[in-house]
């Protein structure tokens, strides 16, 4: 049994709580929060809930820990510290920032002899997967990435922080017409605008000035200004009922060709009912990998490009090759 | 550069030529061949061609071997031969007959020191990947493979082989509302011939009996008994003018639920317009890998399913974390 840790008991760590009772050759054995412990219900019967600062004191009885972290303020900490004395897996998910974390958490897993595994989850994970297979295959292709339909949680927050706004949810839907030009091989290219829209739901106080409010959200740099938003304005009831989930997916489409002109496309799509489970999946799956890569005395940091994918698998590799391959 | 040779020079081996061609950090050094040599005229300009038998004297100037031969009769010999002295990749697509080819080839590999990936393609292959990624992920999720709308190669042959048949193209073709039902995540239980149907180009000799050759055809056993199959009967030059093409693809999809109840889908799609460039350029990716394991002194039988993504990329590891991760 692979004895697994959570650290960060938010949305995604209830994923990956869940993940961990669904794979039978794990168990749940602790969950580490900055919170006052008894503030927190577990899914799992009789699993106990630490402070983050009682890590330490039972580096024995942890084989991987997951943190479920933000990627703004929590991860770049909180996963170098960890990975001094844990193998470690996170979804640190800052494209930008992705060298520097990994030198932060390779430096400290070395010095700890563990292994960690960093920016695991979907995007970045398995579209990354995606992308380094396509080019791989097909080196003068063009890649694609869409994203959603899907809830963004940082474009919501951006609009409950707007005055007068109780509660928003915000889709990021891409723009069929661009998704089927992709996919006809035409290489378009394609500004921010022509490739996703924003659809945004917000309840917000009585007497709000909504025609404001609407302004703040589509003008907003960064987040809104370069794409085509949609406002609407619900109850904060309509709110709960309708938009509770928090569905994503979206696809990597690479198109190359090859000898005389023989276009080829290749597509992986994901459709997501909850973000944060398919997530905590994905990490469950590579925590397994990470116990693996320990025990053949591996250490330093790495990512899903270098896990070999017999790794994630519950299966062996001779059951793999008879009935996967 | 990645020093190749090709072993087998039909329409698979011309593909992993264009394929290598197009990869700037591998050069062709050599075909071989069981025909004879003058008889073969390679797209490379200066590419040598040479017996099979010759290969054993050319150790010290080939990095990886591609051998493009059939799984039926060629690779069972073939591969195992041949990675007792070189480091090499195949393509062996019997998906009953792998665990035997893999002993076969992992004791050969280790005698002589080499690596060996065998069962490289698309199915098995990137399918193989998609199906051991998905239910790793998702381990109570279920599994659909379709193949199509594709030609498929026995299927031909096999009609090819009624007398009073000239020519035959045979496609493979994945039936929709059985495809939306998976996507849907209905889980449904689909016979054969709810999953595909065959569409039959047949060519035949003057004065045939057509309607004896229809039912030959659509009452083969293994082959078209189990299936809808459609036969049109055409000229031979309609066959050339429009049938011509090798095209397939097909998708693998995967749906399984988390927490309560959240169904998620995960789909991977390929649309190839040229089935051995696209096979061709799966196994040139793939004989980098090899080449990079020989390096580290790994040894023996590999498949898909054990190497790191990051060894089949042209790209640094820095270079993938930077701008695919």
């Amino acid at each position: 049994m692979i004895r697994v840790a959570i650290a960060g008991y938010g949305n995604l760590g209830r994923g990956v709580e869940r993940a961990v009772n669904a794979n039978s050759d794990m168990e749940l054995v602790a969950i580490y929060t900055r919170r006052p412990p008894e503030s927190i219900s577990a899914v799992t019967e009789g699993v106990k809930v630490y402070p983050l600062a009682e890590a330490k004191n039972m580096k024995e009885d942890i084989d991987v820990m997951i943190i479920c972290g933000g990627s703004a303020t929590d991860l770049p900490t909180l996963t170098p510290m960890l990975a001094e004395s844990f193998n470690v897996v996170d979804s640190f998910d800052t494209h930008a920032n992705i060298p520097a974390h990994f030198d932060a958490v390779d430096k400290a897993a070395k010095r700890g002899g563990k292994i960690a595994l960093i920016s695991v989850g979907w995007d970045p994970g398995m579209f990354s997967l995606m992308r380094a297979y396509d080019f791989a295959i097909l080196p003068e292709g063009h890649n694609y990435t869409f994203w959603g339909r899907g809830v963004s949680q940082g474009h919501s927050d951006a609009i409950r922080r707007i005055p007068g706004v109780i509660d928003a949810r915000q889709y990021t839907v891409p723009i069929k017409s661009a998704v089927e030009r992709v996919r006809a091989g035409e290489n378009p290219n394609l500004t921010v605008r022509e490739k996703h829209t924003r659809e945004c739901f917000v309840a917000v106080e009585d007497g709000a000035d909504k025609a404001a409010i609407e302004t703040a959200i589509k003008t907003m740099p960064n987040y809104f200004d370069e794409y085509d938003t949609t406002v609407n304005f619900i109850t904060q009831e309509e709110l709960r009922r309708d938009h509770s989930g928090l569905p994503h997916g979206g696809s990597v489409i690479h198109s190359g060709s090859t000898g005389d002109g023989n276009l080829h496309t290749i597509e992986y799509r994901l459709t997501l009912n909850s973000n944060p489970e398919f997530t905590g999946s994905v990490l469950a799956a590579y925590a397994r990998a990470a116990c693996r890569m320990a025990h053949r005395g591996d250490t330093g940091c790495k990512t899903v490009l270098d896990v070999p994918p017999a790794d994630i698998s519950p299966y062996s590799r001779e059951y793999l090759r008879e009935h996967m391959l």
